[in-house]
This record gives C-alpha cells, sequence and structure tokens, in this order.
C-alpha cells in the first residue's frame, strides 16, 4: 500500500522534512498547514520540491471549525475553505482534512452539520477537492468516528468521506470493528499514531505523546486490519505529534517512521518481509580501544583466556566458557576511550536474519575484509551498533571463529570457574532514540521487549527497558537518560552469567580487580526487609554483592570499575528470576558516580 | 517558622544535597530513604555531616506497607520497622514518615490498621521516635487525609500522629478547611508540594511533576493557614518530585526551593518580607558586546541617537523616546557575541526593592563603581541577567543617568518617529530554570505571570510565559527551549513599542536595515482568515509585518535581523491587545532559522 507521512510528524523546515520523507522511501506526504505557512517556498515550487523527490501531496491539513455554526459564521468559514482550496490548486493536493469542530460558536445539531458540510463539499468539488472529515478526540460535539461517518453518511455528498484517526479511534476506547460498516470508498483517509497507554487528558495525550505504530500501546494493526475490509485502498500515513520526535533529526525520525510502518503492514498481512530468523544466542561483544591493557587486565581477572587472534586485523579473541569477547584495537579505534562497538549473535541463518534487517531499512555495513576472511552479514542498529550475524561452529555455513588462529594455552592463563555465558548486554541509547531502538530489536531482531521501567540515578531518571528472546539466550537491556551528556548513564555494560556469583567476584578481587564497593547501608535495609543464613549478608558486603529476589527466584549481581565507557557485571540467576536487579539500579548508579 | 526540604527534592549524592540545602538556608531535612542506602557515609557520619552544616534531621522516609495485614505480616513489617528505628537512632532523627500502605495485602479493616498503628508507635516509642502516618492519594484503602486522621485518632497513641502533604490533599480535591479540627500536636509533620494543574493518573502526576509552592496551580498557602490554625508549629518541608530537579544543579534548586517557602510565609501570614516596590517601567536594557559596530548600526536604523557616555566606562547610551539602550563595550563582554545582559528597572524606592530582592536570596550584585558614580541598586536573577533598580530623574534619588554626560546632537543623527518605549524584553531561560524565573519574577519583583504557552518551534517546542506589572509598563516574556544548545531558541530580544509599526519598519528598511523576512504563505492565510483594507496586507508583506487579534485590539509586529545573541522587534499594540503574538511565533521562529 501507498505510505506517507504528515511534515508535521519530523522537525525541521519543510523542505527538510520532505527531504528526509522522500530518503526514508515513503509514497507521499499530508502537508500539516503551519508548515506550509512557515515556508519560504510557494505552493508551485512546494509541488514541483515533491514532484522531483517523487512524492505525492496526498492530504492538506488541517482545516478546523467548520460545520454546525450559524449562517453569518458559515458564510466566513466558506470564504475561509475557498482561499485554501485555491492554494491547494497551487499545490496539487486534491484532499483536505476537516477536523470536527472545538469552536464554542458549534451547535449541536447534526442536521445543520451534515447540511453545512454538504455545502463545503460543494465548494470544494468546483477545485477538484475532496474533504475528510474527522472527528477529533475533544470535538465540542462530534468526537467519535461513528458520529462523523454519521454526518457524512447523512450528507451523502462525492466529494465528502471520512478520515479515520488511529489516535482519536483508540484514545477514546472505541470499538474499530463497525468501521468495517463504512463502505472503503467513503473513507478518503487513513491516519495512524500508537501512543503510550497514558492516564491524562487526551488532548495533552494527543499533542505531546503519541508515537508510530508498535512504539506505543494501541492495537494498531489490528484497526488497520478492519479498515482494510472495508475496501479502502488509500495511504496507511502517518501523523504523530510528539515532543521528541520535534527536537529530533528529521532524517533518522523518517526512517524510524517508516520502518514501523512496514512492520505495521507485515502485521496486518498487507505485505511480507523476510521471515526473522529467531537467534540462538550472542556469539560474542566486541570492545573498540586505543589503549587495550585496562581491559585485557579486567577480562583476565574476570577469568578470560586471550585463545585466539585474528589472521589479518589487530583483533584478540578472550574466551571463557562460552562468553567471548574481542579486543579491537583497529582505526575504528575512537578517542573516547574503550568502547563496545559490536555484537555477534547466532542466527540459524544469518543471510535471511540481515535480509530482513535490510528490508527493515538496517543499514548493511561494508564488508571490510580479506578475500580470504568468512563473509559475515553485518547491519547497524539506530545506535551505530554493528550487528554480526553469526552462525559459530556450524560447518556448513560461514563462521567468522576460522578468521581468528589460535594462541597456545599459557601457564598464566587463569582456570575458569565453571560455566560462563553471555547474560546480557546492556546498551544504552542515544538521548532521542530510544523508542525506535525498541521497535528496531522487536521488529528486525525478533525480540521481545518487556515492561519499562524508571531508574532513578542521582542526576537524572533513567528509563530501561529489556528486549529479549524467548529463552533468554539473548537479552538486551535498553536504557536511555533522561538528559544528554552523562557518561556514567551512558556506559555499556557486558553481564556475565556464572554458576557461582561468590567465587567469581573472589577471583576477581584476588586477581587484583576492583569491584564496586556498595555501601554498608544498603546491606543493613537487606536485613531488614530480608532473612539471610549466618555470614551470608557479610559476604556480599565484602564483595560488593547486590541481591534482588522477584516471584520466580533469586538475582545476585556485581559490577567491575569502569574502562572507558564500558563496565562488566557478574550475575547468577537462580530459579528462573527474570530481571535485571532494577531494584538495586540507584545503589549501583550512585555507587559508580562516587568513584568517578 | 523552621523550614526544611526532602534530600529527594535536589539532584547528587547525599553529601551533595546536604551541602546545597544548608547553604541555602534549610534548618533542617527530610532524609529519603535510597538517598542513604546509596551513601557510603554511615548513620553516624551522616548525623555529624548534619549537625557540621547546622541541619536538623525532621523526618526519616517512608516506610511503607505498615498496617491491616495478616498477623504473620505484620510480624515481618514490625521487624523491619526495629531496623529502621535502630538506624534512626544512629541517625539521630525522631521522626518517621509512614505511608498509607498500597500493599495487595492490606485489608480494608479500620480497626486492624488503628492497632497495628498502634503497636508500631509502641516499638517507635521504645527508640524515642514518633511515627507521622500520611494517606497517600492513591492508597489502597486510606487515600484522604481525613481518613488517616481517624486511624491516629483512633489508635490515641502518643507516638503516633499524622502528616499532612499538600499535594496528596489537594491533588485529589480534598478540602483542606476541616484540617482545622485536627489538634495541632497530633500533626506530626507538614510537606509541602505544588504541581501543575494537569489531567492525568495521580501517581504520575505526583512522581515526576510536582515543584515548589507557588510554580503550579494549587493554593499551597492557604492550606498551610488551615494547618497554623490547629497550632502545628513544626516544620514546613518541601518534598517535590520533579524530572528537571533530578537533573537540575543542587545548589540552584535549593536556593529556587527555599525561595518559594519564603514567599509562601509572607502569603500565609508567617513571616514579613520587605514589601515589593511596584516596578513603573524599563529605565534601560543593557547590551554588552566586545564589537559594538553591528549592534550600533541597527539602533541607528531604528532611529535610537546616541546621547550620552558613562563617565568612567566604556558605556554608550542610544535613545530614543523614552526607549534607551545601553551598549558596553567594557570588559564583562564575552566571547559569544553580542549578549543582552542588564536591565534597569523603574522602581519608586530602589532601595527597598534591593532589600526585598536581598531577603528572597537574590545576588546582591557588587557595585563596581567608582566614587564618583551614582550608588545604584542591583541584583542577578537566576539566569545571571543584572537588575538595575532605577530613579531616573528623580532629583531626591542617586540617578544613574548623572554618570553619564552628554553628546552634543549631530546633524546624523536621524529624527524619532514619535513615542518609542520598551514595550517589553523577552528573556530566554536556561534549561532547567523556567519555572523558578517565574516564581523569581513574580515573588522579588512583584509582576504578575501570564498563562504558559507551547510555541512550535521547527526544531522544537519551546515555553513561554508572560510576567507583567499592573499597566503594562515592565513586561517580560520568558521562553525556555525543549533542549539545550540551540541559539536561535535562546536570543533575547527588545520589543520598542511604536505607534506606526509601518513607519517605523519603512525607516528601518531605509536606512538600510534588514527586517525578518516573512513568507507569502503567511500572508495568503490571513487573508483567508481576515479581511483586510485595499494595499493593508501588501504593506504588511512588503514589510515583513505579522498581525494578529485579540479579544481586545490588534498587534501588528516586525523583526530586526539577530546581532549576536539579540535581536529588536517593532511593535504596534492597539486596543488594548494584551498578547505578544505567540500564534505568530512559528512563523518568525523558521524565518529566523532560514536566515542563520
Amino acid at each position: 500500500m501507498r505510505t506517507s507521512i504528515a511534515t508535521v510528524s519530523l522537525s525541521g523546515s519543510l523542505t527538510e522534512k520532505l527531504t528526509a520523507a522522500a530518503r526514508a522511501g515513503f509514497d507521499g506526504v499530508e502537508i500539516f498547514e503551519n508548515d506550509l505557512l512557515a515556508s519560504p517556498l510557494t505552493p508551485e515550487e512546494i509541488r514541483a520540491r515533491c514532484a522531483d523527490l517523487g512524492l505525492g501531496i496526498d492530504l492538506y491539513q488541517p482545516m478546523r471549525d467548520i460545520e454546525a455554526v450559524p449562517a453569518a459564521e458559515f458564510a466566513r468559514n466558506l470564504r475561509r475553505a475557498r482561499h485554501k482550496f485555491e492554494l491547494m490548486e497551487r499545490l496539487g493536493a486534491d484532499t483536505v482534512l476537516v477536523c470536527s469542530s472545538v469552536s464554542p460558536l458549534a451547535v449541536d445539531d447534526d442536521a445543520l452539520a451534515a447540511e453545512q458540510l454538504s455545502a463545503l463539499a460543494d465548494l470544494a468539488q468546483d477545485f477538484g477537492v475532496r474533504v475528510a472529515y474527522e472527528a477529533l478526540a475533544w470535538g465540542r460535539h462530534v468526537s467519535t468516528y461513528d458520529h462523523a461517518w454519521h454526518l457524512v453518511e447523512s450528507a451523502d455528498h462525492p466529494a465528502l468521506g471520512t478520515c479515520l484517526d488511529s489516535f482519536h479511534i483508540l484514545s477514546r476506547g472505541s470499538d474499530p470493528k463497525p468501521i468495517e460498516d463504512i463502505p472503503g470508498e467513503k473513507i478518503f483517509f487513513l491516519q495512524l499514531a500508537d501512543a503510550p497507554l497514558l492516564g491524562m487528558d487526551v488532548l495533552q495525550w494527543s499533542r505531546h505523546h503519541r508515537c508510530f505504530p508498535g512504539q506505543g500501546g494501541f492495537d494498531v494493526a489490528g484497526l488497520v486490519k478492519h479498515v482494510l475490509r472495508t475496501g479502502y485502498d488509500g495511504p496507511l500515513s502517518l501523523e504523530v505529534f510528539n515532543d521528541v520526535f520535534r527536537q529530533a533529526e528529521a532524517g533518522p525520525t523518517a526512517v524510524d517512521a517508516r520502518r514501523s510502518l512496514l512492520i505495521l503492514q507485515e502485521e496486518a498481512g498487507i505485505e511480507a518481509l523476510p521471515a526473522p530468523a529467531a537467534l540462538t544466542g550472542v556469539a560474542f561483544a566486541e570492545l573498540v580501544t586505543h589503549d587495550a591493557e585496562p581491559v585485557v587486565a579486567l577480562l583476565a581477572g574476570l577469568g578470560f583466556a586471550r585463545t585466539a587472534r585474528h589472521r589479518g586485523k589487530p583483533v584478540e579473541l578472550w574466551e571463557q566458557g562460552e562468553a567471548r569477547v574481542l579486543v579491537n584495537t583497529g582505526p575504528a579505534a575512537r578517542r573516547d576511550g574503550t568502547t563496545l562497538a559490536a555484537i555477534g549473535l547466532e542466527s540459524p541463518d544469518p543471510a535471511a536474519a540481515a535480509r530482513r534487517a535490510e528490508a527493515l531499512l538496517a543499514p548493511v555495513l561494508p564488508r571490510r575484509r580479506a578475500a580470504e576472511d568468512a563473509p559475515l552479514d553485518a547491519v547497524a542498529a539506530p545506535d551505530g551498533t554493528e550487528l554480526f550475524l553469526c552462525a559459530t561452529d556450524r560447518p556448513e555455513l560461514p563462521n567468522w571463529r576460522a578468521d581468528f588462529e589460535d594462541i597456545p594455552h599459557t601457564a598464566a592463563t587463569p582456570a575458569p570457574l565453571g560455566s560462563c555465558r553471555v547474560d546480557h548486554v546492556a546498551l544504552t541509547q542515544p538521548w532521542h532514540h530510544f523508542d525506535e531502538a525498541v521497535l528496531f530489536h522487536r521488529g528486525v531482531l525478533g525480540l521481545d521487549a518487556q515492561e519499562s521501567v524508571d531508574v532513578a540515578d542521582p542526576y537524572g531518571l533513567l528509563r530501561s527497558r529489556a528486549v529479549t528472546n524467548a529463552d533468554g539466550s539473548v537479552r538486551f537491556p535498553l536504557t536511555v537518560g533522561a538528559a544528554p551528556g552523562d557518561d556514567t548513564a551512558h556506559a555499556r555494560h557486558i553481564a556475565l552469567a556464572t554458576d557461582d556469583v561468590v567465587a567469581a567476584a573472589r577471583r576477581l578481587t584476588e586477581a587484583g580487580g576492583r569491584p564496586l564497593r556498595i555501601p554498608a547501608n544498603y546491606y543493613d535495609d537487606l536485613a531488614a526487609r530480608l532473612e539471610f543464613a549466618d555470614g551470608e549478608l557479610e559476604t556480599y558486603r565484602d564483595l560488593g554483592i547486590l541481591y534482588d529476589r522477584d516471584a520466580h527466584g533469586v538475582f545476585r549481581h556485581c559490577y567491575t570499575h569502569t574502562v572507558g565507557r564500558v563496565f562488566f557485571e557478574l550475575v547468577q540467576r537462580d530459579g528462573g528470576y527474570q530481571g535485571y536487579g532494577a531494584a538495586n539500579a540507584p545503589v549501583r548508579l550512585a555507587a559508580q558516580h562516587a568513584v568517578r
């Protein structure tokens, strides 16, 4: 189906918005009136710019406070409408959105409303314009889609149809099923927006908190299915008012927007995408650094052994059990110290996973490799993290491990402590791109998003939401700070699952590591809330081990110091504990700030 | 009365919070449990730190989910409470806040709740602790202050009283008058917070949007009056959860907090402050610049004449009618170009106005002046703007004008265009300090705050709120951007009132000035919405004049280009128009971005 986006959903000048929409692959735009008013381009120039960019102008919007008013007022409204229809002629736009009136002059008189909408449609028809009438959720007398449709049906005018908007319908809790009773050809336009489920004034909710489908709590795909059953074949168009998008760069927002529509179309059965290949684990995490020494010392203290080096690049492989960390000192190393730059993801079909990612607008990474290297599929996540799709130790597929040559075991290598694997990788996200990241990981990688939690950092709230696969072998808590610029909040970390966190923490200490110190007051509070075996709490206190419980089990975890913008966590999950110790995060964050 | 602040209201480590509270002059603090848990200081060290800073620990908080539970659960709760009472002994805190239960285990049984609260108080008494029981607005069975008081009254225990919290009372719309029926000695604590009037879930409202008294929509002073009539003589304590304060620096937030309590005490009749001296006009605006040439060219184009220079500093006075602009090229000039750094305010009693400002914690500015200069009173606003309190041309008082010597009139000086005066000075505010700025201008300068409006900038919403005096001779629209770092949003401007904006704009153009170009589309929209005399719109379009109407009258205005971080506006108010052309601001902001 044709995809479109309202210019109000993107930031910047009208020119920037159009360019971003076109680059993201949209077929058309809704021109928001205020964007046109503020543009130095004439309507003819805007029309030409859209044509050059391959964009149709699918809607001009909005026209407000037209119907159900006294005759003199309606005459003024028609005069205003004539001006706008003339403008639309210059613009080459043939559909106008008319929102149900919020004017104090409007009366509760359906017959008058239908009559005046019909008169408006008469005038519109003279200009080749169609009027799409929409119920605002806070309209004065018309606030539901069925009421708006009832007026359109009564007016019975060929140039008058209805516009459906998922926000206005779902925010009021209206049942979308009866949409199917509207003839498809009378649905002139379909606007889509999602929103988080907030209990707040609907006007403020609409103006500030809408988001792209799949990023909120509404069943937008379900609504689209009802609309499609009517035979509607117009555009799927995004109209999103969002305070964050207003500030973010238009280009990435437009890509995020279009990705959400692609995923929506898949969910609604409109378009097929390459199927997601269920991820089965983390093959490796890659650290990029100018100075490997501090991070290598930390890895050794954690029990990792240097087992191999890349045949052609300055990359070393460190292993412990199933946990693998690459240390890359190549030219990608950035000035701001050690960073977590890439993750290898085990996939049953790496090439198919990459095809899906590409179809969902993830940039495919250039394969800077020598002729003899294994052909690895890789894409970039919205935050720039490189995601390598791997098939470790599967002889029938290219294997990244084959690019590494083994380093002989040395006596200095510490003995590993039982099993060890990557439990989760915590990926802090850039300030503006949290919802985009969640949708990317869900839609592109097929992960499930958990509940969002707020975590109190001493210098501002953090929002965190984990995306995971079904068996928990891939877990990424995504975290975003309340404001840009806090390095501690923005450090990423690799959590290593161990069967015995106490032994692992002890080994780290004995190897000269510096586990993060946790205040004694924290342990006094644990003692107040829970009962422990003799000496148990003292052990935790000595080693800086934090403790949490959920309905399933127990979580014990501790942290290393931070190297550059990376640190490690040691975790022990028992009894099916599902979380990440969010209750302990304020104490951990305060402790990290204290050592900076 | 004693003033106190909850540590949760401030950002940073516990140490930073305590230091900020003490520096702002608070007598005590409420220690929020999570701040203690995250602190590396022992309770004894915290006690000593508070003593060193002169702070009492007026409350330890909160204890949750205690009452109205099955016996086994209550036994666990008492065990937990015993740990906390031991902690409070170490801390030297003698009052604990107990919030009404939100636990699913709690039953709706007032007799059981009272019995268990009494048992808790028994235990507390052994440790010399008083229990202050408070109804959370979202408590499971106890959510109103009168219900909480009813339980306390039934329990009838000397170590059990109630805690009143203005947010929990006013957010539910409870009538605060019956507070007067509670004996003052049974009100163990009073927590104060204001909040904007938002229609949203009360828990989210409370956790993210509280603000200091006078910054929201509640009648907090009215509530305090009711409490005082009971004989309550405990602290007035601020407990504010606010996402912005969490990110802002603790020091300024604590000053903002204490200023709000001082103003509240004045409103509630508790403490007298030096009376506000009603401002009567703008004496001057002072621009500071490294390079005077561009701004001087702009002033000349606007019709200003250079009339005087300071006797001892590189400061020139430019005048037109009653509008005066100082151009300062002295050492205060900053690298980032021309800024609006100071404002002279006409006051009937400058010394009294300065005394009030000082009492309300405004820094009094050092008087860097020569012996012969007039002794000017000056204070700093929260944003750093210097506010000079002036008595221009009042022989009985020191006159800043006397420090300037006249420059002879030259033929090159353009003739002024009828009357001219400063209509308003638009003061963009730093990101975190919007509510603080509004309260400062209201409380310290005695201005009235108008409604807050949102303005769409192409790169993010701006929030704007004007503070004015009664006759409109002092008007400061305060504006804040949605995110830091946008220079256009942060430029300040001086609006000059003229009787004939068309003539003034024409003269500016003829003098080679470059009025801000407004898109033709804007004028097409005006033509659609309103009717104009022949040629009127064309004139506006040619000169870049914007047009607005309100219930009172008409507003026409245009803008100069921006020099450094300053621009000018020419305005003509007719018929008592009250606003600032907010409806036109998106077009103006887009035009300003376009010429950058």
